[in-house]
């Protein structure tokens, strides 16, 4: 993240400045959901369960603005903090009769972030704080264990000295390891409370070398360390990583949950879980989830044990099940969302330990949101806004071909639908870097953390060995819309080598293999895919979408075939066809380039009578196919070099001739070479197509114009109604369209009355250059249509090549934050956005009725959707396969959802 | 000229209709000076000339607005207008006693065009019209000359049967020819009355032949065919291209003068005569002027036969003479204007023809204006706007080194200053095509026509073998400030063969030759130019200019002779020192090889180190140069591979080396190439290139930084005051000048404390690409000044790439009208000054005290200086040499006189 993205912190100082008498701490009973931006979300959540009466341990939060006054002064902690913590901590002391500090029966706490939103960038959980080698003792008598109590310190310190100390965790487990090879013993069960009391010696050792500092014996020292850990992480590179990625603002601060330890690891009666409501991956309406006995909560989460389905502690603890079951449901009716519990059972008695919204796979998150509206629990327009479109976007995702012959090598868990092939990569940081540079990789890990968040954007899908369905890889993937299978404990994952072993095969480092998240099927190599579809319950989504939304969508596609995915994916219109396409095509490439090599206009017009009936069938098809609906044809724009060989390639060609004899062939390469050497441009961008072809050879306009008119009168007469508009490129200058246009429109009038049919159509052109926006009155006048090619345009606004930069600075200035996005990925508002606003402003002026759209990439970006409602535009088009997105985009921009951005 | 700059006719049919009473037709006695617009120039001097008691011969004018209506009208005459030129023929014929086809005392006429300004494309002047075969007779009755009637009436239908009724004048020359050959005689004075008269038959016939009509007998019929002929001539194509080069408006429409014929070549006391009333090459206050004893009007002008000397008439007829001198200083000081007059003598008696304002060369034109001041004639206000800030350029144009040892060829007419060499071309149409393409040319002539316009323009020089200094290769060369020497008789113009002949030496079609049109000289091949320079005529004018202009003058300059002339020719300020051809230099393009081929930042900063000396002793220099003066610099633009030799080039070396087994350097090369292909780019000029370098390869701004701070303390030391203005190039986003600049900023203060000094400096950058005008607001909350660097902001506006488009498309857009001008030279006011004007607004809105100026090479372009004035910049940066015209044309933007474009 570029420093510059950081708000000054001495912004708050105004605003914080003479209340010192500031509440800073509320008990969980002093809380409710309305207070969520002050409590963040876990302590809102702890609030309203403890209202509702739940089984909530005690515990209180210090507020997010306790945090933002803690930056704005230095990282000074706000006056009457310290006083307000103790009076609350008091108030808890008298709840559960325990102390703390109190060595006979002490108060346990957790401490926890809290943010606004969920945001796995923050810091981890310290549990067990309060404990010393005296307190302990107290915990030793009240559990009647004294290796628990030894084993539960130890980990304190081992926490604590990595979340809050810095310490890296696996020093403290290399000290375990060792300390169990001295002792001969291999699992952590076999070692008494004595070996663990011994290793809490070395452990404040280590945390003495490491940070120079005496680990800190006082309760309240530990606490307040604890608290400002939690502040510091609110900056920690983790979380601003997280909000750079999901563009949350950096302005919110974190909230301090400080909560009474329940301790899920005492005995085979005691257990700790995790479960949504409803099932994050289908969506279906049942209890998903999973616990552990005789655990601590983080071992779930972490996923280093597997746990059991939720559904096994109806027959182990009944009562405690079906008391979880009334208080999920009663949490979601209350919330009328899907949420995300976590409880740990003490000694056969269960406690709330969180409620929030759940997150879930974009496949789950449109059929819960349809299914709430069934259930009447919320409206159409709620559901819309549950849905974010690029989670319809992920449930289109590719699928392994049902069909094919696979066998997997290895099954895992399916925790996130989808699937794709890459190849396989061990670090983030690798995965990170080939993917920016756009290949396609696997992320494979051991399991995952946060710090691999980086590697997993960049990732076309992930494979854990380890973890469970709520594990940080799952629940990750899932928001990312990104294939997962996590805990496939059938691959050996061996990070030194960069490989994984399954069974006796060997997956190195770059190998390719297939991870499909829907099945849980780990295929070696590239398994052959199929597209994702569009579910009942999507249909019924995009059906609401269509009804609020005032953008049209329109797809881009240059056949038959595409164009009729598009209409069937929703698209009333075709925003952009281009015609290059067509001329590649393998038998039309040796005709285009005898047109382009010919000496005259007499030359071309011979080749280009042979194109004319291709063309001709080419423009039917997909008239054909889009029948009743506009559909935009954009008139030849490459530079005609294109359709050449390269003259490198002419060049190492020649000698071959040569040496083999063949005159013919030798004299047609040298031809070819010599129309190259006169075709080429420094810079092809700026160059000779567009328009100017259209001026310099007019005769090749014509002939497509031919053809468009010519095959929506074939079509009239077969019924189909045809509604071609003719796009012509590059304008920058009304001259340059007048000058074509007239032309063109002259050749339109002719074919009709050669037919003496009328058909159609209209002329208008792409905007696509910054004068051609800034000119856009003048422009409005003679075109009947704008249409944005907003690739070119954020060319020509920035002056950067996007083939040229992406590899060269562009992903760079990604990176270190210099741009917020490629803007060849999201629509640079400010900029480009501008221009826009400027040509539809001039041209809306100078022509009331003029139909405007955007047809590049940036059509189908949620974002850039959102700013073309602003606009005022008639329609986006984007990729047939991102219709669905773009209409539920559309819709989310028509009923005020905030954009993604904003969120 | 492209149609679509044609106004529609019938524009003007609102204001026509029901005008039908509308006075069309105004007696010379009728009219005045302020009467221009609707009299034209010429009738309004003939009005003038009348009013002042001055021998006019009497005549009438035809409105512009009747040609308005004529146009209006689907070329249809005004209603009434033949009436009243039937009423104004009677006052005439009463004035003069003659009769308008009346057969024994013929009223005979001249009929010409004469819009609002001198125009040269206009109709050639019909004369003798009232001629045929009857009144011819009265004609040699009162000339008791035969031949002279019969000569006089054959001179008729050649010309109207040519300007008229357009058949092509060689036709006739090519008749009269095969008559005398047939006669055996060789020149038109042997030819006798019944010779001439047996000629015009033969003119019958071919005009029959030609245009299928019968030459008019009828007078009237005769008068109204011209009317009609000069109206027509309004939208010629001659016209039209000149109006085009000179941006004159197509609605001005033409008048119509038609005047009693007198007769210069009516014998030895007749003739006929041009004159100035002032030198129109040099200035002086003298008559300037010639005649041809026995002649028509149209031989002085045509320059068939090379006249004498207006002072030698005072021998000849020295009270004509005398009172010849009298109406041209009474005129001149009536119109406070060096007047061009013409005149006839027939038979003794002197008619004054035409006084109009003279065009003059540019160096008369400063000096004109400068003298009258000191005469008392006009203020300094008048005296600027009277001289073309162009006209200033061409003062300052090359001279042929008076130090050379030249001899030359032969020997001219001096028509227009300053020198040329170029290739000997002789067509137009040859001249047009080869100097668009920017090649040097010389147009060489027997004489020109207006027809030869567009051959003229694109040439360096003119050459003709006829005709004087009022001929018309002499009066356009001067007005478009282009050398010429004409009525160069020792030159023999062989056109078939496109060579011409001087002594034994033949002149081929493409041979060098140099035109002096200062001395008069032409020499074969090229000679040694020397620089224009300031006269200090031209020196007075530039401080008037100076205390009324708001913009400053500043230039572009690399190096300190450049510097140092800009600020000789008055600049205040370097806009742009470009670094990049300092790094090209003989023995620093190895260091900088070195420092591109070095494989990381430490191999780089060695080859840095190395560069930072000479870095530092180019700004000390450049710096130096302009004590107390700013010096923008603008840090390494360029992509790298520049500074490698080309992929191609290394390639064709690569087998050499290798067979001569040199393996150092053939080692070398394919490290060169190998960094040569890594930087190759498909579009370097949107691609690593600017302010982008600065942020991949930081090191080596903060080198050129470190070089200017370093540089700028040592001048404070050595007591000189520097002023470097740091500018970064290519900035597109805020964060790309924040990312360059903070880091540069902390150098530039890193350099002071380790000198303990402080110096001077400011951080700005080049607004060169749309995005950074459309977000200005934002940059110059950074920037402390912007500098517009439109030549890429051209290319990025309108998506051009200048290389590649000039000879692709880009002169065929301006020669086909598609693009009014081309925008690399004439500044694109609604295009690109659109981003300007919203860079200023917006900028300036920022940081209202934000420096901004313009250095692209539109900065000295006099149309863009306007433009530049009205946005409100700071000062416009130039070219050294256009300095002078800069300071002229800001001090026309001031002082409100309207741009050359609406002259």
């Amino acid at each position: 993240m570029h420093p510059k993205a950081i708000p000054a912190h001495n912004q708050f100082s105004e605003d914080i400045s003479g209340m010192s008498d500031n509440k800073w701490v509320y008990l969980f009973s002093e809380g409710s959901e309305s207070m969520r931006n002050l409590l963040g979300g876990k302590g809102a959540g702890s609030a309203e369960m403890t209202k509702a009466g739940m089984p909530v341990p005690p515990g209180f939060t210090i507020t997010t603005e306790a945090c933002l006054d803690y930056f704005a002064n230095d990282k000074n902690e706000p006056e009457g903090l310290a006083d307000q913590i103790q009076a609350s901590l008091a108030t808890i002391e008298k709840q559960t009769g325990r102390g703390f500090g109190n060595n006979s029966n002490p108060l346990l706490v957790s401490v926890r972030s809290g943010a606004r939103a969920s945001m796995p960038g923050m810091m981890d959980t310290v549990l067990n704080l309060g404990l010393n080698a005296e307190t302990l003792q107290g915990l030793a008598t009240r559990t009647g264990d004294d290796r628990f109590a030894w084993d539960s310190y130890r980990r304190f310190i081992q926490g604590y000295g990595s979340i809050v100390l810095g310490v890296e965790s696996h020093q403290f487990e290399e000290l375990i390891t060792e300390h169990k090879l001295k002792l001969g013993k291999s699992g952590d069960t076999e070692l008494t409370a004595e070996e663990w009391q011994s290793l809490t010696g070395d452990f404040k050792t280590l945390v003495k070398t490491e940070t120079d500092m005496e680990f800190p014996d006082s309760p309240y020292e530990q606490l307040m360390g604890a608290v400002r850990a939690v502040f510091d992480s609110w900056y920690g590179k983790r979380a601003m990583d997280y909000r750079a990625a999901n563009n949350l603002p950096h302005d919110w601060g974190t909230a301090v949950n400080v909560q009474t330890m329940v301790f899920g690891n005492m005995g085979a009666n005691s257990g700790t879980g995790v479960a949504f409501t409803r099932d994050s991956i289908t969506g279906e309406k049942v209890l998903f989830g999973e616990y552990l006995l005789n655990a601590q909560g983080e071992d779930v989460v972490a996923g280093v044990r597997t746990p059991e389905k939720i559904q096994t502690l109806q027959d182990i603890m009944p009562d405690v099940y079906d008391q979880f079951l009334t208080y999920a449901n009663q949490l979601e009716n209350h919330y009328k969302e899907m949420q995300d519990l976590e409880f740990t059972i003490e000694s056969g008695e269960l406690f709330m330990l969180q409620t929030r919204a759940g997150k879930r796979s974009p496949r789950a998150a449109v059929k819960i949101a349809v299914d709430m509206v069934g259930e009447g629990l919320i409206d159409k327009r709620t559901a819309l806004e549950r849905v974010e479109a690029e989670q319809v976007n992920a449930v289109l995702h590719p699928q392994v071909d049902p069909v094919a012959d696979i066998s997997p090598a290895a099954t895992g868990l399916n925790a996130s639908p989808g699937a794709a092939s890459g190849q396989a990569i061990f670090t983030a940081d690798e995965a990170d870097e080939l993917g920016r540079s756009g290949q396609a990789v696997i992320l494979v890990r051991p399991e995952t953390s946060p710090d691999d968040f980086h590697g997993m954007v960049a990732s076309k899908a992930i494979l854990t060995a380890r973890g469970g369905a709520t594990s940080h890889a799952a629940i990750v993937a899932r928001q990312l819309g990104l294939p997962a299978v996590v805990g496939c404990e059938e691959i050996k994952v061996n990070l030194k080598d960069k490989s994984f072993q399954v069974g006796e095969i060997t997956v190195n480092q770059g190998d390719l293999i297939t991870v499909d998240g829907t099945t849980g099927n780990i295929i070696l190599g590239e398994a052959p895919l199929i597209k994702g579809e569009i579910t009942d319950d999507l249909e019924t989504l995009l059906e609401w979408a269509d009804s609020t939304r005032k953008l049209d969508v329109w797809a881009n596609a240059d056949t038959p075939e595409e164009a009729l995915l598009a209409r069937n994916n929703g698209a009333t219109g075709i925003g952009l066809c281009r015609t290059e396409h067509m001329f590649r095509e393998g038998d039309r490439l040796p005709i285009v380039q005898e047109m382009i090599l010919a000496a005259d206009e007499k030359g071309r017009q011979s080749s280009l009578d042979q194109l004319l009936p291709i063309q001709r069938s080419d423009f039917k098809g997909i008239l054909k196919a889009m029948h009743g609906l506009p559909v935009i044809i954009r008139l030849l724009d490459p530079p005609l070099h294109e359709f050449l060989h390269s003259i490198h390639d002419i060049e190492s060609d020649l000698d071959g001739l040569r040496a083999a004899g063949k005159h013919n062939a030798l004299k047609e390469a040298e031809r070819m070479l010599a129309r190259a050497r006169d075709l080429h441009e420094a810079n092809p961008m700026l160059g000779l197509r567009g328009c100017r072809l259209g001026i310099v050879y007019p005769e090749v306009y014509e002939m497509q114009v031919r053809a468009i008119i010519e095959s929506a009168i074939e079509l009239k007469q077969d019924g189909v109604e045809a509604k071609p508009e003719i796009m012509i490129p590059l304008v920058g200058h009304i001259n340059e369209l007048l000058e074509v246009e007239n032309r063109l429109r002259n050749t339109a009038l002719t074919v009709q009355n050669e037919h003496g049919v009328e058909v159609s159509f209209k002329f208008g052109t792409m905007m696509e250059v910054p004068r051609a926006c800034l000119t856009a009155d003048e422009i409005a006048k003679q075109a009947e249509f704008f249409s944005f090619g907003t690739n070119d345009l954020t060319q020509t606004t920035y002056g950067i090549s996007r083939d040229d930069a992406e590899g060269k600075f562009l992903l760079k200035y990604v990176e270190d934050g210099i741009l917020p996005a490629n803007p060849f990925q999201v629509l640079d508002n400010s900029g480009v956005g501008e221009l826009m606003k400027i040509a539809v402003e001039k041209g809306r002026a100078a022509r009331s009725d003029i139909e405007i759209g955007i047809c590049g990439e940036h059509g189908g970006d949620p974002d850039s959707v959102h700013f073309c409602h602003e606009l005022g535009l008639d329609y986006v088009s984007c990729s047939p396969y991102r219709v669905p997105v773009a209409r539920i985009a559309a819709s989310h921009a028509a009923i005020g959802k905030a954009p993604p951005a904003d969120v």
